[in-house]
Order: structure tokens, then C-alpha cells, then sequence
């Protein structure tokens, strides 16, 4: 499979509010956000040709350190969101996904990040990109 | 610890409705009730001295085979809920959970039940009770 | 758009396996197999043209009164999921759902129901099932 | 009842993880996290005498507007944490609240902060500190 690199840095999710992700206010609870987000990261990384089942069975855990999450404005059940995500720089033994969500106005409605380190599964150590992954963000970023 | 052995067929569990539990009908979403269940099933283990984690942590896995809910009345936000726990009779290579819940006006809003089934985390085979909780069972049930 | 009717007693819906779907034990957590079938169930009745979020806009709640379900094999992370869908029978002032959920591998591994009541807004009392749907259903269950 | 108004600027919530709380990787999914917060400043609200509840039926909403959470350590399935709860100011249109997370052995695992906006339901605009609140908590600013 070929990639368009120039299109690379950026992926877009999308996906349909349920009606278990929504509160008594009406509208999404806050902490579906950071699920979407997940979501979200899941599908950049499959984009890149590898999976983050892949990685995590190379031995390579994942676990979120920070999670910032600003909220604009509300989505409510049935709407259709659209996620960017995008990578700024190149991972080091840490990874920072950054998310715009769209409503289906293409409004912004939601922004954030999340960083999260890698973990050699072994040692339970922080361990650098696995090269796996590393050696196809790297003509993302070569000029 | 002592317990009354007139009481142990049922523990009671009080958790109070929580804001991400509700949905935008205004009330606690159904599958949050599933998520009850466990808490009180997890109570109803504790009051014999035992914990489910330990049961885990002892090669025994729990997966659920089996669950039948029936939603009477519908809970609200900040509610203080009331669960009662019950073993009809003792466990084989599975073992059933019965739960009513009932509201703050005391009336019965929900019951349901729960099958699991014993897992031999080795195996991945279907297990007996694991003594540790056989031996705490069986005088509940003997006369 | 028109449908095929020998088709429209079964709906398709497709998922997959969210991280934060899984539990300590590996697995699909059993409660999310109640959000699926809710996915599912709105999927049947987009394929008739309306929408539940029509329905409820319209004054008619649905809220659950019944669930049940059956687990058959787990479900792993990252697993696409197939759904179908059915009504056996025309709705009353109840409506129920039958589901089962197949893995990649075609098998299946977990079916159940879930019954829901109409619910007038207004007056909070049952009603029957809203015209608007049940225009759409009849022609399914006529020969 | 009386509050120590030198306790007041802080509040301790206990809980307990739940089993579908956890994810695969054997520890508390980070969504949950923000849910733990929403308990958390549910008491802190409680502890001035009035309730989340009660504020939402005097018609202000208080939707979450900035979520910042940092995770220092995981939490495992059955630990009790301790989620210490300030206002580290007195809110203006809008309100932040700040968390730390402890574990059973009093170690810092994760904090962060929520920032919520007050709004009028009716207007749907921002409004200021509903008076209710303002004067529970202007005694706990002075000096």
C-alpha cells in the first residue's frame, strides 16, 4: 500500500454519537472525549501500516501519561464527528497525538492532545519508539 | 471476622447514581446496571472473607455466561441506590448471582441475575468452585 | 431509497473493538455487549428510514425494560463485529430486538434480546408503537 | 451542621476501582480518571451543604469547558484511592477544580484539574457563581 506522505501527518476519524455516550445534560459526557481520542490515535497508527495491537504485542506497552481536552462546544446523539490527528514531532521514548473534532457543520468543536511514553513490557522501563513504528513516521518528517 | 450466617445469603451494596452514568432520557443509562451488578457481586465475595481479585489472582477466571435484566423503574441522578444480593443455591462450574435494587423510597426498581462460569486460567477450561470459596458457601447452605 | 423487503427483517452492523472496551481479563467487558446491541437497534431503524433520535424528537421515549444476553466466546481488542439484527414480530406498545454477534471468524459468540416500551412524553404512560414506525414495519411482516 | 472552615478548601472522596473500570492492559482505563474528578467535586460541592443537583434545578448547567489530567502511576482493579478535591480560588463565571489521586500506600498516582463554565439553562449563556454557591464559598476565601 502507498501513502500520499504530504497526507501522512494527518488522519481523519469519524464516527456517530451513541446514545450511551450522552448525559442527562443532553449532550456527550466529557469523558467520551478522551475515548474518541483513543479511537482516534488507533486509526493514525493504522494509517502508518501497523497496528497498535501490533505494537503492543512486539512487547511495546503504551500507557497515557497527559491528557489535555478543551471543550468549545457540544455534540448530541446521532451527530457525526469528524477527528483529526495529528503527530507535531517525531516521538522520543514519549508520543504526543494532537485531535481536532468537527461537527457535521465542520465546526471545531473539541480540541486536545494526549501524550503517552512507551514501556518495554519486560522490563517496565520506558523504552525509545519501537523501530517498527518509528521507521514509518520518519519520511513524515524528513523535510 | 464473624458473620451471621442468617444473613450472609444476601449483602447489600449502596452506590449512589453517578452524573456519566445517566443518559440524555435523564436517568441512569440500562447498561450501567450490568456495571452495578458487578460491584455487588463483588461485595457479596467480600462478605465471605474473600475477594474476587484474589479468586483471580488464584488461576480461577469468572467470565460472565449469562445476564437477564429488568429495568421497573428508572433511576435519577445523585440517587441512592440499594442492592441486594443473593445465591439461591450452591455453585457447580457456575455459579448464579440474583440482584434486586431498590430506590431511596425503598421500592423495587430493577432485578436481575448473573451466571459465571469457573475458568481454569491455564487450561482455559471450565473449572469446579474453587475450594476457598466453596468451604466459605457450603455452611450458608446447609440447613 | 428503497429497500428490499426479504432483506429488511435483518440489519448488519459492523464495530470494532475499542481499547477501552476491554477489561483486566483481556476481553470485551460484558457490559459493553449492551451499548453494541443499542448501536445495532438504531441501525435497524435507520435502515427503515427513520431515525430513533426522529422518534424520540417526535414525543415518543423507548425506554428498556428487558435485556437479555448470552456469552458465547469473548471478544478481543480490535475485533471487527457483526451484528444482525431481527424483530420477530410486529411491535405493541412494546418493541423486542434480537441479536446475535458474530467475530471475523464468523462464529457466534453472544445473542440476546432487548425489549422496550413506548413511552408518551407527555403523559409519561405507555403508548403504542408511533405510526411512523409502524408503517415501515407492517410491509416486512405482511406474507 | 458546621463546617471546619480550614478543612473546607478541600475534600477527600474514597473509591474503590471497579473491575470495568480496568482495560487490557490490567489497570484503570485513563477515561475513568475524569469520571473519578466528576465524583470528587460532586462531594467538594456536597461538603458546602448544597448539591450538583440542586444547582442544575435552579437552572444553572454547568458543562466541563477545560479537562488537564496527568498520570503518575496506574491504579489496579480493587485498590481504594483517595482523590483530594480544592478551589484554589473563588470562581467567577467559571469554576476550577483541582484533584490529586492518592493509592491504598499514599502515593501521588495522578492529578489534574476540571474547569467548568456556569450557564444560564434559560439564555443558554455564560452567567456568573450562582449565589448559592458564592456564599458557601466566600467564607473560605476570606483570610
Amino acid at each position: 500500500m502507498n501513502y500520499d506522505l504530504r497526507f501522512m501527518h494527518t488522519t481523519e476519524t469519524i464516527l456517530q454519537v451513541q446514545y450511551y455516550e450522552t448525559d442527562k445534560m443532553g449532550v456527550v459526557h466529557h469523558s467520551n472525549y478522551i475515548r474518541y481520542y483513543e479511537t482516534a490515535r488507533t486509526d493514525y497508527i493504522k494509517s502508518l501500516g501497523i497496528s497498535y495491537r501490533q505494537l503492543e504485542e512486539s512487547g511495546t506497552a503504551m500507557p497515557i501519561i497527559n491528557v489535555s481536552c478543551k471543550y468549545i462546544q457540544p455534540a448530541t446523539y446521532d451527530e457525526v464527528l469528524t477527528i483529526k490527528t495529528t503527530l507535531k514531532e517525531l516521538p522520543t521514548s514519549r508520543i504526543t497525538f494532537y485531535y481536532e473534532i468537527y461537527n457535521q457543520a465542520g465546526k471545531l468543536i473539541n480540541e486536545g492532545y494526549t501524550m503517552l511514553a512507551f514501556i518495554n513490557q519486560e522490563t517496565q522501563r520506558p523504552c525509545r519508539t519501537p523501530d517498527i513504528l518509528m521507521e514509518r513516521l520518519k519520511p513524515l518528517f524528513s523535510e
